[in-house]
């Protein structure tokens, strides 16, 4: 088709790029087998789309949605191995330390599931509100109604009347804080901002969300166990017991945005993970989506759960975010053959972040996010420099086994008494691994404490792809439990459970 | 404060660069009276964005906007010198074939305005919206009816539910679709996209603003003059008569956002141009605001002209826009220590073409392009191939007088009989300067058709800074014949003015 093809089509005859090739190419095998299942389903989501203003009403946009994501899936997939080698020219590239030979690699690749899941979603939107503009009909499928011109126009005007102006605008705030979001991590690839100005810039992108939070919700009372309402709250109980957060719940809420896309950032390193997490924290708030969804839907329910609008919308950001973090994952898992960048991160931990926000369901995302949480608890005192902190704390490549093992941090001049005794607590509950001097008896390296490296002590070196399995099993283990534990404890604290 | 400053700081005693700076760094004079002056307008700007609350509440809302637009100055003067030397770094340079040693010179430096202008516009936000969701009075400052909790809640919520969440929704829309072409022009300036594709990326970029167009407005009628009007629709005159053009509309809305960044991009490639004549544009946009909101303001007349929302809207698009384009230009002027790349055309074409589509202006805005569009028309015998039309077609610089001159295509093989009789009618309109083979007397080569080169054929050769100012006198005056034959020709062909 272009210039540009032929370095790729000719990979069904190849399996490795050769010297010939640019820096950075992506070897592509397209069998007859691939090019069929791509044609399904192209076709599959192509009648998604066109065919989902079917009866009833109510299922259109989740059907175009799902068409929508497979498409995202496919451009996506179709992308990275054209933009690489000019991600690669343009200086978008890093060494994979984690190989014998640290192969060049395509960096930054982040930046085109973003761009692809942005433009989905911007052709998306007629059809998220195609049931509000085109008919308004008297239900149960009677659209011949309306062919009478006069009817139409009237039915017309009340629906541009009815039209919810106010989801449009949510939605488009969160197109924009995405965006922003966007070119700020491309920036902070470009320029590698340091550390304490881009903790902040996703509170710049998050504004857009929270004005309009403000305006259309101003919903600032948070459901909170019994207990602490009459601890707050001394009077007759009142279900659900909520409190009045006021200005703090916007803080809150900025919190979330600016910790959510620094957590993933920080919990990387290695082939898949950055990706992987992602896409195991969307998989179960999609999950918790369909507890709200299906029972409505399928036992034809007439109430819905009050809270389903809230968790439909939640769906719509989550499916294609899926599809184009599957697309990156099948570049990036072991051995990658593309770097996502701290662009996938930010964006990623935004969209999780606004569904969040959005959804209003921000205590049960924090369930999900365990694993990260913790890991920047543990990370913390090489971060605030209570001990020392190596410039890398990525695990280190043994070339002799091909596996990985822990890295250490070296203390010269040994550490202090405090020092000292944090890590010696920190040992006896096996959260770090420390070397002694034979002579002296002090502490004169330890662990790395990042959560990559912690697994690498309980587990011994590991291979990147095995390391990165664990870390994921770990990231699954916990969302199950935190998901679990807020459709059953959650019930018996709160009161009630809002399901 | 910072490492990086100091480089800057020192320009308080030196004038130009040296060997020891890095590439691209851009000096500053910083003497007491810039310091002065700068403290004074960051005062004013805080006095005008804080004090903007005041009465009458209309008024807000522009002053805050004066306030925010001197700000954006500001911060794009201070920024573009710092992030200079750091865009060269990662790649983002040219040099300046118009000068004789051909200086390293930083690129893309409207990705900076661009970003400075969104974050600005972000910030606005709350102040554009302030008079709904804070208090909506009786009129005449009786604020304090609503201190009275009860009272306050009911107006509150009065006030929420009269919020203009379509306001809002167009808002956002705008700023989104700015945001995917800030995107999507940056990658044009990293990858250099192929100008078939580049062509059509606007389109994308102004979905979002489409669709909220049609749900918001769907209006699609647009005011003819009378005899247009009855060659159509035989019957009865109406006023104002108008036709609709339905979905030709759309593609009317769309052909404007894919021409107008494209024809900034095109009529440009000397110091100061691409800026300058975005800033005559918004100057001449601002000054049609005016005079629709003006007259109601200044004389007080209760009914204001229906139109005066819509150029309101137009105003706090226009004046941040006016702010970081000059200080743009401060950089960009001859000589240039900044290029503003195809971002900036991008960026600034957008923008305008976005307040034409959501005012409901843009035959107005046509008047304002006559230099694109002629230059447009004029390049198409070129552009499209119909000539020979060589990779470059800037002006050449000569470095033995410092001048500009036309730059030339030669003709190898002869033109054909077709070309031959194009050129000689075009020679014979004066718009294209000639050569002639002594022996054979066929045509050997020709100006370029640009608007640049045909300016430099009649006045003879020009420095950088005159053949740009002589191009931005060229762009004023058509601005000034356009917006007088706007309010005294429309009218008698129109039937009415819509003043």
């Amino acid at each position: 088709m272009s210039e540009a093809k032929p370095a790729v089509d000719d990979g069904a005859s190849k399996m490795t790029a050769t010297e010939a090739d640019p820096p950075g190419t992506i070897i592509v095998k397209k069998t007859l087998r691939s090019r069929v299942i791509c044609l399904a389903l192209t076709g599959i989501a192509l009648s998604l789309i066109f065919n989902s203003q079917g009866y009833p009403a109510l299922y259109d946009p989740l059907k175009a949605c799902v068409g929508f994501s497979i498409l995202a899936y496919l451009i996506t997939v179709a992308l990275i191995p054209v933009l690489g080698p000019e991600f690669v020219r343009v200086g978008f590239f890093g060494k994979d330390l984690g190989k014998k030979d640290r192969p060049v690699i395509p960096e930054t690749m982040g930046a085109v599931c973003a761009l692809v899941y942005l433009v989905t979603m911007f052709f998306f939107i007629p059809f998220l509100f195609y049931k509000y503009y085109v008919t308004s009909t008297s239900g149960g499928g009677n659209r011949e109604q309306v062919y009478d011109a006069s009817i139409e126009l009237i039915h017309k005007g009340r629906a541009l009347r009815m039209f919810p102006h106010s989801k449009l605008a949510e939605y488009l705030a969160a197109l924009l804080s995405l965006f922003s979001m966007l070119v700020l991590g491309v920036a902070d690839d470009m320029f590698d901002i340091r550390w304490r100005n881009k903790l902040f810039m996703p509170a710049i992108a998050v504004l857009p969300l929270m004005f309009v939070y403000y305006v259309d919700f101003g919903v600032t009372r948070v459901v909170v166990p019994e207990f602490v309402y009459s601890f707050f709250i001394h009077g007759s109980m009142v279900y659900p017991t909520t409190i009045d957060l006021g200005v703090f719940y916007y803080i809150y809420m900025l919190s979330l945005a600016i910790f959510l896309p620094n957590s993933i950032n920080i919990l990387a390193g290695i082939n898949g993970l950055e990706a992987g997490q992602a896409l195991v924290i969307a998989i179960f708030v999609l999950f918790n989506d369909a507890l709200y969804i299906l029972p409505g839907r399928l036992f034809g329910l007439r109430a819905e759960h009050p809270a389903t609008e809230a968790h439909l919308l939640s769906t719509y950001f989550m499916l294609p975010l899926i599809a184009v973090t599957l697309a990156l994952l099948k570049f990036n898992w072991f051995p990658a053959r593309a770097f996502v960048g701290d662009t996938f991160c930010y964006f990623a931990g935004m969209v999780l972040a606004q569904v969040g926000i959005l959804g209003h369901f921000a205590k049960t995302l924090m369930l999900f996010l365990v694993p990260q949480v913790f890991n920047f608890l543990y990370s913390a005192p090489q971060l605030f420099h209570i001990v020392d902190c190596p410039r890398h704390r990525l695990p280190r490549f043994n070339p002799e086994t091909g596996l990985l093992e822990p890295s250490r941090v070296y203390f010269k001049p040994n550490p202090c008494k405090i020092q000292a005794i944090l890590l010696h607590t920190m040992s006896l509950f096996k959260l770090i691994h420390l070397e002694y001097d034979p002579k002296t008896g002090k502490i004169t390296s330890a662990s790395n404490m990042t959560l990559i490296n912690l697994v690498l002590t309980w587990t011994g070196p590991l291979r990147e792809d095995k390391l990165a399995i664990v870390l994921l099993l770990i990231q699954a283990g916990t969302c199950m439990i935190g998901l679990t534990a807020r459709h059953t404890i959650a019930p018996i604290l709160f009161g009630r459970d809002n399901i």
